[in-house]
């Protein structure tokens, strides 16, 4: 008995104009994927932000190219995720959708949620943050007051031409906890210096890749010297990824679509604890099946920003439960992902 | 419904008088374990070699005073082992036991063999080695010979008065792949260069500890110069050791007695793999009960010294599959412990 697999292309619709420093969207596109076997059905998904290179067309082909007999056991999952890897490099939102697909189809054979296959303790989920894209000061602050009556902690998109000013506008509608994602966009670092500690008298919580990825030496010297702590994000795709970080950052944001699922992910936040790296478990715009597999490792994390699905008007599937500003796994086996019923 | 625990004081009988540099004995003592509930017995081990500071009595007393309502939600095993760690500094056996039997009971109550709840691929285990303690040289290469025909490879444990002739009495006698553990026996760094030379010439594959383990600067310096790779075994207890290791050691040695048990092992071979750090699995004079707990995580390591058991005259266990010089899991659902049917 062979695995069946199957994928639909889906396009995502935004609430909100999602706008950063280089690109601004209304939708994301999907690939919904299912892996099929003895009635238990295990689904996946691949979302692909534009800019990062794959499409649902390549995720397709690189799906529908997998020879599914390396599935003929399907609790081999060491041996099964390596072979996919091996098979085109890069393609990690595709990767992601096969694993995530993978893990749910296990659990459900168990019988429990993936989360409790791990050991977590649900109770220890971080609340999430919501995150602003770029907008004139005056909106992003009323858009920050309102976001900020549900959730704990926000995160802000740097790079536009105002940011100060939409800083100061949000910290006078509220004093959530904000977080600042930068996107790569400081590229001085005295100047990045000199921004860090003006954010840093206003409260802010951390900073994410305020400088280009491959400049480590600036990261490394800006971080020495920063008030707050600084977060990889470009910088740490991969497992292999995270070692380098220590040293250069204090943490590191972990998100499925780019370390190729849930297996390396939970591998990467192990290795990130261990080096004494904070962890951040992020996501893109995405559907509750992707934010169901990233929260069953949430507990793992310091800091959490699953709010893809919330940033989405079509889910096809229902909401992970959301209690206390926390997005959290819920009690189904495998990682909980039902169909949303209209 | 809770748990029940059981303490079992058991004395192993050697099959040869263990000798190595400081120390010699015909007997290890261990502590068998078992945890119940719904009619399922997990079973684990306490193995306690008499220089690491535990006995009988010190691991019972820290496992009968664990309130055991920390299990009422058995599958929270990231929380239960964490509260149980805090109940007292050291007692690294007795954790150990507590961990191997709650991970032996929830296999058993998922219906499957850890290693495959972990996605693990049984096939990807290494072989593993044979230990010989310190004789004189006659009696080693006529053992080392013997060995030859079971095991892929011997572990040498040197700092008697005749190393080099005890080697080469060996080598005369089998051209079978050596390691050679030291114990922390060299202090000096030249001398120990020019062993490890010497040891290299003879085809040695890899040495642990060579040097005392604080000695973090000496094992650096000699670690840049030596032609065979270093281990850390005394150095590396912990997950928190690890990282440390890096730099230091080419490798590292993880042992579920010295590190509380299955979860933290499994986090040290994650961690170690992503830091470049080689991975050995070893174990101490245990029975089958402990040899399959580490057996489950043997696919994670690049070097297997899973022969505690086979060194027991009195293992209350069924042996656990040996097949081409490997020391393997079996199918069974948990650790696959079976008490023996004499």
């Amino acid at each position: 008995m062979t695995f069946t697999l199957r994928c639909r292309p889906y396009t995502l619709e935004l609430k909100h104009r999602f706008t950063l420093a280089h690109s601004s969207r209304t939708t994301t596109p999907t690939l919904l994927v299912e892996l099929e076997r003895d009635g238990i059905v295990g689904r996946g998904e691949a979302a692909m932000p534009p800019y990062l290179g794959e499409t649902q067309d390549t995720a397709r082909a690189f799906l529908t190219a997998i020879d599914l007999s390396v599935l003929d056991d399907p609790f081999a999952v060491a041996r099964a995720l390596a072979t996919v890897d091996t098979l085109a490099p890069g393609n990690t939102a595709a990767k992601a959708a096969f694993d995530i697909a993978l893990h749910d189809w296990l659990g459900q054979r168990l019988g429990q949620p993936h989360w409790r296959v791990l050991g977590l303790d649900r109770d220890a989920t971080p609340a999430t943050s919501f995150t602003l894209g770029i907008d004139d000061p005056d909106q992003l602050a009323e858009r920050a007051a309102d976001a900020a009556r549900t959730f704990r902690a926000l995160k802000i998109k740097l790079g536009g031409e105002h940011d100060r000013d939409a800083i100061t506008a949000i910290r006078r509608a509220t004093d959530v906890a904000l977080r600042v994602d930068v996107n790569q966009g400081w590229r001085d670092r005295e100047a990045a210096l000199a921004e860090l500690r003006w954010l840093a008298d206003r409260g802010i919580e951390l900073v994410e890749q305020p400088m280009p990825r491959d400049d480590r030496e600036g990261t490394a010297w800006l971080r020495k010297r920063s008030p707050l702590p600084i977060f990889a994000d470009e910088a740490v795709q991969r497992l292999a990824d995270v070692a380098a970080a220590a040293g250069v950052y204090d943490g590191v944001n972990v998100k499925l679509m780019k370390c190729t699922g849930l297996r390396e992910a939970h591998a990467m936040l192990v290795t990130a604890r261990a080096l004494g790296l904070r962890v951040m478990l992020g996501c893109m715009t995405e559907t509750s099946c992707g934010i169901a597999a990233a929260a069953q490792l949430a507990s793992l994390a310091d800091v959490v920003d699953l709010d893809g699905a919330l940033l989405v008007q079509n889910d096809p599937f229902e909401p992970m439960p959301f209690a206390d500003g926390r997005v959290l796994p819920n009690e189904l086996p495998g990682l909980g992902v039902m169909p949303r019923t209209r």
